[in-house]
């Protein structure tokens, strides 16, 4: 976190303030935290930058999960529930949190839509963050897992230009691959490297929601964390999936 | 701007503390922008997702401007100077400002940078600021105009989404033109009615940097303002160019 705001301002909010902001947030993330582990529920923090493609990884994934697993869905955006009505679409109940101007979720509002959320019997619960990739690194939700979607029409250099969101992932989705050939310079090799400079364990898959690449891999690992697996299987480490 | 913290944090920075630091960014934006005006530099405040190609669109306008036109570019980015090193490649002196994790620039971080930017003879002033679409909306640089960079590999609906980006837009430019053949329900069509429904004065230019596409159209545009004149031809009012 930079020295100024919570959410990497670089103005002159006091350090005090900041502190406070921070641990009333660590507080209620903790709560939900507890609550999910109560429920038996696999929390995920779902991040990117706006149109990288969470929502249709989503609706993919529930898709590939299909009606053995209960899944839900909380869906952040400055205005409009248009991703939470698609997941609906495919399935997915989901609430939204329109957020105003504010660039990230945070554990108090992540908290107010469980009071929408039913989480008795869920298996897991998918929190699509504001489309950001910076702010939304520095606020826990209480999720057990922070999930990266990355864009390759991004370009391949963002980890290095945007670290802090990536130091947080446990895992980066690298989203659209069927657009690849399109791209020029952009390569998931490049992508990789660039990823394993700054990521701490560096793990990512190649999906696409398009052609359904990567889908059946992404749903085991979803299914490896739900039976308690940590660990991401060496196949996955730091290289992009065939 | 939401009712929290100045880069809309929905977190409880005392609204006591959001007035001192805006007021502060909007005294030294003044400042910046008299500084501007004294030595007749047009200053363009670029904002953009991560990834929606806002460099791209600088090196090709360095190559459509020419060498009668003197441009200079000072880049935002949370780490590495990638931009600043790309656009001094394609002739444009650059200056990077690494923020930290700070996700995006203000009028004290742009006035420290101008101290390695002479003004002297300028023409143009870039201000490519970091990849973001929310939070760099609240902070007045100086600049005479905001333009948008949005990638059509973004989706649609990212003005209905991030409306507060899109409001304070001048004109958008509708960027990678090119991949539209491979993205579905994703149309030009679409983003026009979208920028319509957010925007006050709705003005788009669709721009490839890849095969050139609306460039000159933009330089024509640039042009204009660079010569006093404010509006925009109505050629360009919420159609997309041909």
């Amino acid at each position: 976190m930079c020295e100024t705001c919570g959410c990497g301002d670089p103005h002159r909010v006091p350090v005090e303030v900041q502190e406070k902001i921070l641990a009333g947030n660590e507080r209620q993330a903790a709560h939900n935290r507890a609550r999910f582990g109560e429920h038996g529920v696999l929390a995920i923090n779902l991040m990117g930058s706006p149109g990288a493609g969470k929502t249709a990884v989503l609706e993919a994934t529930a898709r590939r999960l299909g009606p053995n697993r209960r899944l839900a869905a909380i869906t952040g955006d400055l205005a409009t529930d248009r991703d939470a009505e698609r997941l609906r679409a495919a399935g997915i109940p989901a609430h939204a949190i329109t957020t105003g101007s504010a660039c990230h979720l945070d554990a108090e509002l992540v908290h107010r839509a469980l009071h929408h959320v039913p989480l008795a019997g869920l298996d897991y619960l998918f929190i699509e963050n504001v489309g950001n990739l910076v702010c939304p690194a520095v606020y826990d939700l209480g999720q057990a897992f922070n999930i990266v979607v990355l864009s390759v029409t991004e370009g391949w250099d963002k980890p290095l230009k945007y670290p802090v969101m990536f130091r947080v992932a446990d895992l980066v989705l690298v989203s659209k691959v069927d657009l690849l050939p399109h791209l020029g310079d952009v390569t998931l090799e490049a992508i990789a490297g660039a990823l394993a400079r700054v990521m701490p364990e560096p793990h990512l898959l190649a999906v696409s929601a398009q052609t359904g690449q990567g889908i059946e891999e992404w749903k085991r690992w979803l299914e490896a964390q739900k039976a308690g697996i940590r660990t991401a299987p060496d196949s996955l480490r730091a290289h992009p999936s065939p």
